[in-house]
């Protein structure tokens, strides 16, 4: 089934596997006009990159790419933009030994039963390196999301039992290696992930969402809410078992009385006293700050030695080899991919929204 | 935008105003030769209807229906099913006053900015009243996903700060009047709703969904994941904030090495010892029970005076009017429409799994 | 496989039987705010109702129905528009003797193999009485033609051997019985069809369809081209056998430099010389007048005695019962449905096209 | 609006620009399983390479490509097939001069209204050159029905006022330059174009289309009839005016006495004693022999002086430049596309059956 495509108006779909030749992106969809070339997406691309931190996995990919059509005199002209990134530190022989042992939270197994064939160097399509075509098609959703006035974003919010404020500096999201805005949480994230990394364990993580900017309107009722999509798109990251929109999970223990955001004029304008709908009612934006959450499960590639069974159905203990690179948190990496997942589907709420009206 | 769609392979589309002359749904992609009647339709239907108990809205819609297409000699022929619910108890006019104030947490706001205009009656499209659409699909996919020894149910979880526990008694289930099937929990459960209600107030929760009898094989990477389209599924209900699947927001809080579910053999199968994952792996389904849970905010919904602001701008203090019928908790009548879009994924799941191999 | 559905954003799926309960359509995607009531749809139904004419089907559908949905106030609302037209004069008994032979030409037999089950009566699914649900859609997007200046029509350009003349007045298309604007080939037509009848036979035909007043710019490359989605619309329709548009098969015999359109100025505007293209370049249309023409076969229902094989495999020789009910020639009766078709296609364009500039 | 996508479960998107840096395809929705390396694309894209022979461009294109993604082991993993091929012999500045000069029958006029930006170099998007991708998407298709016993073939059906007789030996198609497998055709073809070529003008054509092998029952009614299907796929194809299916416009002459194909039984199977239906009834196929042929304009480039306007609007005389290179009749090469995009409407067919019964 194709599956591989996420989007309706503003639409992508990605390929590649993790040691194959390339990984790569085709958008379909883009409106003509938007100014773009190759560094706006590399500079997106380079904060997903691996191996620029301890506290990330150490396979060195620059993630060069080519930019191979849809662009003309430094504008898209509304054909498709392909992307292209070719695979350059794959160490596949590092995974040989491991390719008939099924491996606990790994995607061996499931992939094996469903396709009768699983190309398993280092996860191959189930790799999180599928996530360099999201990024790309975040980047040029940016381009246009800029003219539109919104700053859509995400930064690392949870490690372990670590939770970051709920007020935060945007500006300092980059400034950190671990995309946590917050100078004293940062610190006390990166002591667990190293005490847990000395252990050959993971952590799970927690990655927040917003959006600044948006108009009223937004988002298609009733299976193409803002909500569903946004969900659709974050439950499709790897490791990602978890979504919240506003006040999420807590609005059950809520009443009405408290959890309904009664409206103010402000400056001419209708807004919300305070925000726990997450900038969403009833499927479309309020023009408030959408905001939520997304879950994310600790690694499952680990170095501590693992019980499981091989794929001829004998029990095995088995250890992952020395030279096998992860990530000890894979919501640190997620950040970008969550950003870029939260601009695609704002950029295609956009473009929906356009035939709202006669 | 054409958005009143779900599914890809079993796809519906529901139409309909909450005080319109009808609601209903045609389901298009089921397969031929299904066992199929309206009473089959109507059983299912009779689960979501208001007016049943103290503890969901007093609106009686009997809710029966006419099978307008689809079906001859009792099984299902391959055509599109449309099935159409006139309806009859419908109080239009106890909302007339409201139509120029913007209600906190209601959809009138959101709907007049996008569209222009706004069919407010009864809440229009926005009503949870279109839900009507998705149980008839959900029953239509039972029909099917029993013939494949899959059982796919819903319950409610937890209301407010009460939660139920974490094993049930599926067959408790559908004695409960709130579909909560442990009795203590019930019990408090109702105790509280009663107290919410005479404060003229309301209350969130938390619906639980599972599946048995799964395949391993069922959910297609990347963007059509398992857990993908349950979360689109589930985030189109009206009042949903939130999804997990599996451990989901508490497996931030885990390491991998607890989180991770080793395998191991039973009876010749490969199963997991224990089930963080929530029966997905990488999107696709490992033959485990399918669990996770959705969070709904409170009914916004309430008797309490609000404050808020009228349609032309200016600050206003209002309440419902006393003929005015809401559910003190949309959780309880949420559990079908959970089932119901539970069992319409598991379908379409099922019909995209036949095109993974050659 | 869902098949029932057609359009991308301005988007309708049918749904019913020749001899079921109903038919009818729900148009999902429609913007607010284009006026719209029950007569408008009526008015379209009444040119596509069998029994008005001795040329066509007797039987008689008044085809009255319902508005289920989506509209308020006299205006389209955005939500789905449903409307159902409940079978009358179905005559079902008259086929009863029928469903145990292939009828050649027919639906039966790729029905029964394909789906294992086939509503027989009336040719079920596969009948013209599923047309309904699209003339409903197009009348629908007439009206927002309408309001672009567009006008789209069809009428028909050859029965038989007997041509139309190529300039027509379309102001008579409504005046003949037959869709036929020239009197004196109407006149032929119906001699012809008449002789036909008498020996209990059928006859193919020609529709020809155009669209003045369109801006340049609708259809979207490469393939949702103007090209491709009419032909994909002609081709659905039941008896369809070839569509062309601009010159079509007459353009294999041109030379290139015949066949360019040269482009002038004409009131400040570029403009072509003549049209050769149809109105359509690179799957874009260019202003001009868009026109060609889809080809039908003759019905396959015919009173004379055919030779064919029984589901039980044997030969058989029958006759179409007595009380049996056919159109002569299905282009007459298919004449609204590709104006129907058509003016489907350009609001589905003229909605995508909003998407092309950033 | 996103249409650089063709096929619901065999899917694939085409990019690039004729001048660009590359072109390709990415295919999603193939199943796993199905033998496929580099060798098989490059023999399919051999013969639709343009340079081969002095009736075609004289463009030279190796259309050496890289295989991206989705194959392990020699076999398709399941997930997306990435193509590329990157441009060579592009010779931009030949065209520099034009670029200011709506030239008729040519894209750029469409195009610059539409996007407001277009890259004219060799016309961009709407350059043939985007073929390419869909015959890669044939040849892995064309592996899968290879195994389902089914051969889908085209060839040139007529240039000009020249046809190729009825039957025609398969075997011959590729020992063709210009794929006409009749030789006495081929060489009056042949001397025809040389005239015209003479000329600086371009001639039409019609290529054929058959599929052998096929089972009863591929085709989705009612949207998704295989002969919708084709005529969407079809003219989606540069330069494509018009298709028919089985006998076309040709049907329209015929009564339904003579146009019927009665069924008989041959070798204990249900057959029809002829086949002016082309292999479909009903939107589905028969299991006779699927036939058919598409109307393709004469080049639009040609190398006579033309009238025509400029960007700015005023009157202009041009020429192509004596560097340019068209193809003096596109239908020649046509023929491996037409074929291609056959072969991936059956594919798309055969998978979408696998859901027609529970």
């Amino acid at each position: 089934m194709a599956a591989n495509r996420f989007g309706e108006s503003y639409c992508f779909t990605t390929f590649g596997e993790s040691h194959g030749k390339a990984v790569g992106v085709v958008i379909d969809g883009c409106p003509a006009g938007i100014p773009l070339d190759k560094e706006v997406i590399h500079q997106a691309l380079h904060l997903r990159a691996p191996g620029q931190t301890p506290w990330t996995s150490p396979r060195k990919e620059p993630d060069h790419g080519e930019l191979l059509s849809g662009v003309f005199s430094g504008v898209t002209t509304g054909a498709p933009i392909a992307f292209v990134v070719y695979n350059q530190d794959a160490k596949t022989s590092a995974y040989a030994g491991l390719k008939e042992i099924y491996r606990p939270g790994h995607a061996n197994y499931t992939y094996l039963e469903k396709y009768g064939v699983f190309d398993y160097r280092g996860g191959g399509r189930a790799s999180a390196r599928e996530t360099v075509g999201r990024v790309v098609a975040g980047a040029v959703a940016n381009q246009f999301l800029i003219s539109q006035g919104v700053q859509a974003r995400a930064y690392l919010g949870q490690v372990g039992s670590i939770h970051c404020p709920g007020t935060i500096d945007a500006d300092r999201i980059l400034q950190s290696p671990i995309f946590c805005p917050d100078p004293v949480t940062e610190k006390k994230i990166i002591t667990e992930i190293e005490q847990v990394l000395s252990q050959g364990d993971s952590l799970g993580g927690v990655v927040r969402y917003f959006a600044e900017g948006l108009p009223v309107g937004l988002g298609e009722p009733i299976y193409q809410k803002l909500e569903a999509k946004l969900a659709s798109a974050m439950l499709s990251i790897p490791a990602a078992k978890g979504i919240e929109v506003g006040s999420g999970f807590a609005s059950a223990e809520m009443t009405g009385s408290t959890h309904n955001d009664p409206y103010v004029m402000k400056e001419g304008r209708v807004k919300t006293k305070k925000n726990d709908a997450g900038g969403i009612l009833a499927g479309i934006s309020t023009g408030e700050t959408l905001w939520g959450q997304v879950a994310f499960k600790p690694t499952s590639s680990i170095k501590q030695e693992q019980q499981s069974v091989s794929t001829k159905g004998t029990a095995v203990t088995f250890s992952l080899p020395p030279g096998s690179r992860h990530d000890p948190c894979v919501a640190i990496r997620a950040v970008p991919v969550v950003e870029a997942m939260l601009k695609c589907v704002l950029m295609d709420a956009f473009l929906q929204h356009r035939s709202s009206q006669a």
